[in-house]
């Protein structure tokens, strides 16, 4: 298994580009408490901390749990370990750099952070809210990212054939889950992306049937959803395979849902929106008479974490970019009935997009 | 594996003591965001959704995605599946029923949740912060989570054997993880509690070593701190085990832990407060020379997740109750050397506290 040396991610560039966009807000610094952003800016990989970077400088704020682990992975911060809470110090530190608007990250900052950092800073500082400031860089991956994303694809993908080997009648969803991920494990992954989902039978019907301890049934669907972490970065990918011979409609659904999320394959290419991917996948199920049990959108960005922006869904106005990194995964589900999901990741590259999913997408009978 | 019927759960009970919690604070709704808390009050297990208790009356809103689960699983709320983002229907259903004060959780309410609400929330709306207003009563668990709670330390302990049998100079942290988790998933584990910590050698140092691609050295520490979810709730484990011979220095250093973890244990006393427990293992430590390097907490509750109140630590002033079940796990850190943490978890009762998990903690050497 491949790993990237950790200088190979640009912290230095990104923390630059990010202080560029912190000053054309019109703010004079930045406090980062989303660990995904922390990790994308500086290389922290650990569960608490916060960064600020404020007028050429960048300090980030852990607790002595992380003292060693900070000081061998932080790029392009100076690490402090205050003796209080991390917060409390950031706030002090921001009021004795005389930081009067502050940017701060509103889907992550909660009500009572705020209160916390009300009662440091002085009232003449102004918090300012962003979204996504940090988001709008992720999503465009550098060439470095993708590589990391293309290695967890492949890593995942190498995994298909051991979960499926498992999938027996009387098998639990969850025995096929400990499978996959022992194999994961094995391969090298740091764990996995998000709860596994084996949704077997009557529950494929369920768009987030996470692994259960129901039994696989002597027929009908099974989807599996499932992703790696690999240097950071998540994979994800989804088939349904068929348990038993399918019937003629059970077939035709399978090959709806398959052109559905080919055409929206197809509709990934620079310059279009993301809404328009969408589009495409909910046109073809609609031809087919299938577009109401199609319950959710069509993708999701994919990188540090197993959901970032774009939303690939109705109306969404993203423009395709190149280094954007999508899943693509349209489903139908009929309810007491079962259902069907296809899912690939794609890189959105010049001229067409490349699917980097490298499974089959042909209707497998186990 | 035991697996609770679902009904054993007292949900009705639950919203009404929170609905008497919201009325004493001049409440007329509370709106709930944060998942465990949600899923305390009524059972939903999924990723995505807010309930709101006023009045008498609780709702719940969740996405298309979960529409058939949360109608299998809710108990003692309506179950509503708007067209568009949940929040946005919890705060029309409040504009509605002319809710003027509402009690948020500001632990988890974001800004951007906070200016999505006041959007759709008419001006004469009071949003009020409440911080712990279910935890409080999470903090007690009742006989059936006590019940869920033994079950998942046992569970979890059950494993300890299969993954000191896999550790063995040369063999990779993850590797240990793997079998561990593995192990965890065929015993029916809905999944891991957190990130399995396999810390070995030097990285044994590190407090919050997550298992990395690093060999199990010739001769060291490793410390292994993991947990099992099993009907939704946590267990927690740490135990260090020895590769190859101890020197003296090392059995020295490993007996002033688990002696601080017993003294910690016996400070378990109903009315005595939290922080006297944590004061108990410090003491310990500072006689023996070793009190700066213990570095955290000495331990947290645990139930439906893996963090939860109280936190023991020092100088905290909660009172141990009947029906609290904690973590006890003090550690020693020694920096580019090694480290060595005990933890089990416990029951506060009446008379005395009963340790749950059953592993015995004299030094194992592999």
């Amino acid at each position: 298994m491949t790993q990237l040396p950790k200088d190979a991610m640009d912290y230095r560039g990104r923390q630059r580009r990010v202080a560029q966009a912190i000053a054309a807000r019109h703010l004079d610094a930045l406090l980062l408490t989303h660990l995904p952003n922390v990790r994308y800016l500086c290389g922290f990989t650990g569960s608490a901390g916060v960064l600020v970077i404020a007028g050429g400088r960048s300090v980030f704020f852990t607790d002595g749990r992380y003292r060693q682990q900070a000081a061998a992975e932080v790029r392009g911060a100076r690490v402090v370990v205050p003796r209080g809470p991390v917060l409390d110090a950031a706030a002090r530190a921001l009021a004795e750099w005389k930081v009067r608007r502050l940017g701060v990250e509103s889907e992550y900052l909660t009500l009572e952070e705020e209160s916390r950092l009300a009662r440091v800073l002085s009232r003449k500082v102004r918090l300012r809210k962003t979204l996504n400031l940090v988001e709008e860089h992720r999503m465009i991956k550098e060439p470095s990212e993708i590589a990391c994303v293309r290695a967890a694809a492949l890593l995942g993908a190498s995994l298909f054939d051991k979960m499926v080997a498992a999938i027996r009648p009387g098998v639990t969803e969850r025995e096929v889950a400990a499978e996959l991920e022992y194999a994961a494990r094995k391969a090298g992954a740091e764990g996995m992306a998000f709860a596994t989902i084996v949704a077997a039978g009557a529950r494929s019907a369920l768009p987030h049937g996470v692994a259960s301890n129901q039994p696989i049934p002597r027929r009908g669907f099974v989807v599996l959803d499932f992703g790696v972490i690999l240097a950071g970065y998540c994979s994800d990918m989804t088939r349904t395979v068929h348990v038993g011979k399918p019937d003629a409609d059970s077939r035709r659904l399978y090959q709806a849902v398959r052109d559905a999320q080919q055409a929206a394959i197809d509709a990934v290419r620079l310059g279009r929106t993301v809404g328009e991917v969408d589009q495409a996948a909910r046109s073809w199920l609609r031809r087919a008479g299938l577009a109401r049990y199609f319950t959710h959108s069509t993708g999701h960005g994919v990188g540090l974490e197993i959901h970032e922006p774009p939303r690939i869904a109705r109306a969404q106005k993203e423009v395709l970019r190149q280094g954007m990194v999508l899943t693509i995964e349209p489903g139908v589900y009929l309810p007491g009935c079962g259902g069907v999901r296809i899912e690939d990741m794609v890189v959105v590259a010049a001229g067409s997009c490349e699917v980097v999913t490298p499974t089959s997408k042909e209707l497998l009978i186990v």
